[in-house]
């Protein structure tokens, strides 16, 4: 596809400082850009390759304009119009509309006429799958499952039964939903498995990265609200609930019945603990581990970063002694060191 | 189905506090619970919701009988008890006995009549499927691997070559076992591949939960033992043992060659390393860094809780230098600090 | 297969202490090998097993042989000598030419004669397949992908569009290769999908483990080099960088745009951040967080080991006060610690 500068700026509602005739057919780096491509300014990191870019024209905002040494599509969130003009150049491939010969397909199912079921899928009775849905080659839907339209499963994902997912869903591959929960009862040394009989709700314009896996719910579902964004192999538990437009980065882990909240972002590996609450807006560095709630929205971590492995060696032995040497402190000096109970609640955790 | 709360409170040995016609059809949480379901109390957490439940009954422990506001099932494991009866009112699918048309199973297999083998199923020579087993949609079973009875693979599961599952063996989807372990030797900058030779043995009464993986071994067999359960997205090294009734929460990894006992519970995110020895009934919590045998039972920790980012970037930068600090309070005081040689065996580490 | 020990001495050019015509049949650990096994002592652990083995020859490095109570194969690397030896004994299985009647493969592709294609397949248009290459049931490659000759892609491996595999390439079950990277631009409380128009090139001799995922770039390619091994459930996020000969162990994650040298050896669990650049030949120990590039080669770690739970509680609850403990040690003292700093650089971050 070939687009002018003046048509994307007009598209785009964005400010044109160039040529408006010159052509665009692809996006590129900062670095790598040729006469043709387009290319973006978003993380200042980037900033010193602007200067020596070749692009055709580069996506920035207002504050960079004037140190753009070709033509400038000026916009004030540069990345998300950067998103915008290359999802226009590079459309996704359309499905042919039909069920493949080498699908499987129950009797008692309602599939969109426009729905495209790839080969080697099994879809199992009582399935509703919308329309232009696409269900990609070796997916699974069990019994009862529903799934709203524009959505797609990319392949090799599994939904187990009774799960329900919205609209304008981007599955990825290896991705399971509704799954058991881990619900065991102990008795005399063995455990009783606890039948989960909730399910999973995914709601639209949702994003789950592949190999993920969301367990159904004990009783009642596990619920992932609108516009939720996870990465790839995140393990949401049993009658976990997020809220909407909140984002999880890779290898995060979120224990049973814990709720979070709207517009969070979780950064990665960072595990959750069960039933905790965390609220709107809360921000998780990476690698923390959230073992209370967070009632107020703010910046919260958790990671201790690396060192060379002599000096790591030393100070975590001491981390061992760490109680002993505060207290030698609070001798030596004669008064107490705060409590974690007198050092009020920063971070708002119950 | 419809049982009433009397042939329940017989069936499952239960005292009844109430009426014994009321029927019930369904399980539901004490806050949610309607007119026909049944509740349970088990974590104290949600004592409070027992008074405002309108359940027809809950399922309950003699110490909390006095405070029901509702019919009560008084059982002494109220938490299993609930579990045998939400397995009684939400029964399993049958599975239709018989072998999919749109399988794919070799000439030299024996597969019990009872079971059933879905589509896109591969199996290929040599394995053995027995009664009543459930093979789901997308499985793949590879050359000589055996299946007890009653046992299902959800869907999407992939057996390598010679793997043995034992009887009432609950897989869930993604999951594979038998693929091979990580063995390389060095040489001159590169690697030489060491062929994993051994298998994966599976007891009974095993759950694995989605797409946790667990390798084959080196020479001799990874093994698990009855009724251990797994969860979701854990990885299990070449050559690991995890003794009976074990229950590993999700997302943890074991490295190669280590034993776990019987009876441990390992919390989620838990990273062990290999060679080790894990004792009979040792409990590790949420995201513990296991890097020495554990010889006694216990409770063992190693997560640090999150911080507000502020506090927990000084703080970090403080322990970078916890040795000098160690150092200091010694010469302020003339001292030495305990050393991890000098403080005992506390967590019977070797 | 039987071979004599002599035989694999002058195969393998090994010093032989015994008889040469021994029969060798298989391989066995020193604790359970047999009379015609043979085993290896290469982890100095195993030492007081060499004592007691029966195995017929040991293959083992000179410093060990005069400890050796049966017959040896003196090789310098008696590890990587053991891994071709049992190569040899255990030859991998060969794969019937020719693509399975339950494949579905588009019109528009280019198949080796040679390549074997399973069940349960989909292979969509525009792909190339190399000689000799196994496609195992139930995998999926996606349009445009290209994957070269003696690679095997065992069962239920998923590439995404326009993938490139190089040659003896292994991927175990429940890959994911090139599906999009986490790209989304936030706007207004919500986020935009940034299209993921790289993808993903792996390199020659690369072994990929059970449900490991690595996404294709955002614009670039993400880049496996020659000869890197990872384990299973490794998550590589777009744009990384590989080195050739880097080994990766389990459960590790890599942010998106970092680049890894050759010659690494990262272990496993660990969380590497964004944006990074990691020298050749770093080392880095379980369970670290990669916060910061490292640029000098050299051992890294991250990792605080467990302890009993009551101390360590008492431990962390002090940690949240280590900023205050040193600044009172700072004033018990009358001198400024040394702060980050000041510390000098000795593990190379920037």
């Amino acid at each position: 596809m070939v687009i002018t500068l003046g048509e994307l700026a007009i598209r785009f509602g964005c400010t044109l400082k160039g040529e408006p005739e010159v052509p665009i057919d692809s996006v590129a780096t900062l670095e790598n850009a040729g006469e043709r491509s387009i290319s973006f300014l978003a993380n200042p990191k980037y900033r010193r390759q602007l200067a020596a870019t070749r692009a055709a024209a580069v996506v920035l905002e207002p504050r960079f304009a004037d140190e753009c040494p070709v033509a400038a599509l000026i916009a004030p969130n540069a990345y998300a119009t950067y998103a915008r003009i290359a999802t226009l150049l590079y459309p996704e491939p359309s499905w042919r509309a039909g069920i493949n010969a080498g699908a499987s397909v129950a009797e008692r199912t309602r599939i969109a006429p426009s729905a495209s079921i790839a080969a080697a899928v099994t879809i199992e009775n009582d399935v509703v799958i919308g329309e232009r849905t696409r269900v990609g080659p070796g997916c699974v839907v069990m019994q009862g499952s529903s799934i709203g339209a524009d959505t797609c499963l990319s392949a090799n994902v599994t939904l187990c039964r009774g799960v329900r997912i919205g609209d304008r869903v981007l599955i990825h591959p290896g991705v399971v939903i509704g799954a058991d929960g881990f619900g065991l009862a102990p008795e005399r040394g063995t455990w009783v498995k606890v039948p989960q009989i909730g399910s999973v709700q995914i709601g639209d314009d949702v994003e789950i990265g592949a190999n993920t896996t969301i367990d159904r719910g004990a009783i009642e579902d596990t619920v992932i609200e609108d516009g939720v964004k996870l990465d790839n192999q995140i393990q949401i538990g049993h009658n976990v609930r997020i809220g909407a437009h909140t984002a999880i980065a890779g290898c995060t882990g979120v224990s049973g019945s814990t709720t979070i909240g709207r517009n969070c972002m979780i950064a990665g590996m960072v595990g959750i603990a069960g039933h905790l609450s965390i609220c709107d807006g809360a921000v998780v560095t990476g690698r923390t581990l959230v073992s209370r709630s967070i009632r107020k929205p703010g910046v919260y971590s958790g990671g201790l970063p690396l060192d060379e492995a002599r000096r790591w060696r030393r100070n975590s032995a001491r981390f061992r002694h760490l109680d002993e040497l505060a207290k030698r402190v609070e001798s030596l000096s004669g008064r107490a060191m705060p409590s974690d109970e007198e050092s009020g609640d920063a971070n708002g955790d119950d």
